[in-house]
């Protein structure tokens, strides 16, 4: 709730600016994959069309297998400039800072610290054989143990409801496969981190309608880019109206790229919403240890005393963003549905994960002396002073920010820079700034609908997030030396494939 | 090219058992799902119907959520027996003995040793980022330099055509995905692993057409269940008679649940035959070095000077049967087309393995001194004790089998205890091994078209195979004490899964 935008008062920072791809009126009556206008050309939401701009490649592919490889070509593409030319302080200190990819670089030492102790390496044979695919008992009631103290839930959580798997980014795919038709439809508010896109489309053949969110504070709202009911029913009524079946909502609790928290009473209204209309609701709580402002409490969806419709919610964590190991691969699904337990574990055996690591997990779980004593305070009061930097970075140079206590990134607000207010500058800002080797993500990727907001990743190293900063404000003052790099002088798509791998 | 039925001279091994399921006639008129016939009565082929049996059932899931949940509580059903009253020679000496999962449980020690060794443990920040889906490029480097030299390839394997991923299952998936479109099949010959089945299923919705091979050998054929050109060129003909689109072909090399090894002329016939009709072919490897009979010579599929159609041939191997390491999920892909191996990749962030994991396959695959040296020749000598092992026993009981040099599977004929030769007394007899605490495969699990076959694995320790042998001496002898347990009079289906985690 401590969501409230900072920054200089002559930046405008309510009310969209001008975007020229947008076309007038107020009806939805255009077909999936289109924006719907609401009045006074408010775009309120849009049934996302995963493949604009798609066209068909190999000859040895199916035309789906076509798609998939053109989601891993997009991708390469945007990604490769960073990884042809990474920053090293001693080798490349000329590279490429990467302040777009969410992932939390403060920890490393206490990480593998803990990591290395003997108790993390076990050997025996049952770890070496075929597992049981929800994942190994002892983990699921580690993983049940951890949930119920630090979602504080009312109740102890249950290790039948636990289902283990490598990663979030899978379990998005299983439960878009298990829940959903082909071409059916899950809500979520936008800005959204993009990958979700590929998780639920590529193998399952799901879309997102988003319910777009508004920098301007309107209405009853009192905070920007609130997410109400009111915006919830209209674009489901909207998907509804343009035949396209919604079977959920997705929420992302702290909420990436906003940082915004919800509230009990917000969330209350949210699952009361999706229980009327028979939705299921994915909660995705990936960053939930990662509240580093006091004064900011974090409410899981698992420490409401009454959930008004627990069959249909379903919760997912995992490691990588709270203990900043995205490449071990560990996430989990919490769902009191035992039909959709055991769907996504009948899909967990292409989802599996090494004993060994299944091991490793629940030592860490378990280890709450490391986790309350060491571990959280220093992280939290790391990526503390890491968002105190970038903000005060931004604020010298009369950048508007959200501001929040929860994540590892700042939505930053570039529209001045954008004299006409268009995606197209967005995409040349977000060049220029990658010219002059600093990454960033830009809104588009995010299905933000106000061209000119980029997501800055400030969980650095502070030489890193300074070389970055200092590289940003040269473009933003007009003093990069942007080399005609005709890596940059082509276009980018699918935008959302900009962030590479992220959350 | 050794394989030779063993046994007595009174079992009858050539011409087919009666099957009360089988329709006469020859034509290959019947719709998809329905089995084909040729002369005599003799069945060609069958397009694989993977949801034979399936009822709907829960509200909370879609139709195809519904038919993963089948398949998870179809596996279940069958397992469940085992899981609950799995053998232990101290605590529970009177439970199941498991002949029927496919793991080789005869080297724990020696990997026990490696893989505890200092090296294994390595904790560096890019281990703990996001990876190249691909595979970090150091483990590329070393399958390629592993595939090179084990695969015997006339010139050196790239790194950039391998990719990596948690395991066979889900490289079955991901080509299944790239390669077909929905409804589209794979020509595999059988019998065969049957949860090949679900892995292209399930996610990717495509089917399999059974190349039936039979145990008698006619025509030009030297061997029991031999695959020729012929047979391949009749069920794709009648595949494609019925509208069933074939894309490819699966080879698994050495065969499981036969054991074959294909000599190099045989491979070429069949990737000849595949490239008049562009199918892929799918090469399963997975036991390539699990030749233990030193009279057997395994080649490769990368062995060969020129493969006919380098573009559409795809070798899968992993470490999973290899170096008896199910449960720590590597797998991984060979392919010269850089279609595939993208659009695979692409599919990885769902496949992902962790980062600790890939240092650890590449730090065994390159310890070319332990695996020459200490494992490879112990490990072949074991499994050579425990195959003379289970053969004299089979022997001594009059039950015929093939005889292999590769795998971990002794496929043994039981049709004489078959009095009417069916599917429903084939299921009897192993509800019987069952009740008398051993668990086996049966071959309808493998879709064998004759009914009787049993898949006996033997990679596992001497006192577990010694009473899992006597436990299937008392049923064959009618000495059995099988209790009136509910849990085996009542049917389980579908009979492809009752194998539980197997490959």
């Amino acid at each position: 709730m401590s969501t409230l935008l900072q920054g200089e008062s002559q930046a405008p920072i309510t009310g969209p600016g001008p975007d020229s791809a947008q076309a007038p009126g107020s009806s939805c009556d255009s077909g999936p994959g289109r924006e719907c206008f609401g009045k006074a050309d408010r775009k309120l939401y849009s049934v996302g069309d995963p493949i604009a701009g798609f066209s068909p490649g190999s000859s040895y592919l199916s035309s789906r297998g076509s798609i998939v490889k053109w989601f891993w070509d997009s991708t390469e593409e945007g990604y490769r400039a960073y990884h042809m030319d990474e920053y090293d302080e001693d080798k490349n200190p000329g590279g490429i800072i990467n302040l777009g990819t969410s992932e939390n670089k403060l920890c490393f030492d206490l990480l593998s610290r803990r990591l290395r102790q003997s108790d993390m390496l076990r050997v025996e044979p049952f770890l070496l054989q075929y597992p049981d695919w929800r994942g190994h008992q002892f983990l699921r009631e580690e993983v049940a143990r951890f949930l119920t103290f630090y979602c504080k839930s009312p109740a102890p959580l249950k290790p039948e409801n636990v289902v283990v798997l490598n990663g979030c980014s899978s379990l998005f795919s299983a439960l878009a496969m298990v829940l959903c038709e082909v071409g059916e439809a899950f809500l979520i508010p936008a800005p959204c981190y993009g990958s979700i896109t590929e998780h639920v489309y590529l193998y399952s053949n799901v879309r997102l309608v988003y319910v777009y969110l508004d920098s301007e504070v309107t209405g009853t709202d009192t905070r920007p880019f609130q997410l109400t009911v009111d915006k919830l029913e209209i674009a489901l009524q909207g998907a509804h109206s343009q035949g396209v079946k919604v079977k959920g909502l997705i929420l992302l609790s702290p909420q990436n790229p906003l940082g915004d928290v919800y509230s009990p009473v917000e969330l209350q209204e949210y699952l009361e919403f999706a229980r009327r209309h028979a939705l299921h609701v994915i909660v995705d709580e990936i960053y939930m240890l990662s509240v580093f402002d006091k004064s900011t409490t974090y409410h899981s969806v698992l420490s409401l005393d009454r959930l008004p419709d627990p069959q249909r919610t379903h919760v997912m964590w995992a490691t990588s963003k709270d203990f900043g190991m995205s490449g071990l691969r560990f996430g989990t699904l919490y769902t009191e549905n035992k039909d959709v337990a055991s769907a996504v574990a009948s899909l967990c055996r292409y989802h599996g994960l090494s004993g060994f690591l299944q091991h490793q997990m629940a030592q860490l779980l378990r280890d709450r002396e490391w986790i309350n004593g060491v571990y959280l305070p220093e992280n939290h009061a790391r990526l503390k002073a890491a968002h105190a930097y970038v903000s005060e970075e931004l604020r010298a140079l009369g950048v508007p920010f959200l501001q929040c206590g929860a994540g590892f990134c700042i939505w930053a607000d570039l529209r001045k820079y954008l004299p006409k207010g268009t995606f197209e500058e967005e995409m040349l800002l977000w060049r220029r700034f990658l010219g002059n080797k600093v990454l960033l993500s830009f809104g588009k990727a995010f299905k933000c609908k106000e061209p000119g907001w980029f997501r800055f990743i400030f969980s650095d190293k502070a030489h890193r997030l300074c070389l970055g900063m200092q590289r940003v404000r040269q473009v933003l003052e007009g003093k990069s030396q942007v080399a005609a790099n005709p890596l940059f002088s082509r276009p980018l798509e699918p935008s959302s494939q900009l962030q590479g791998d992220d959350h």
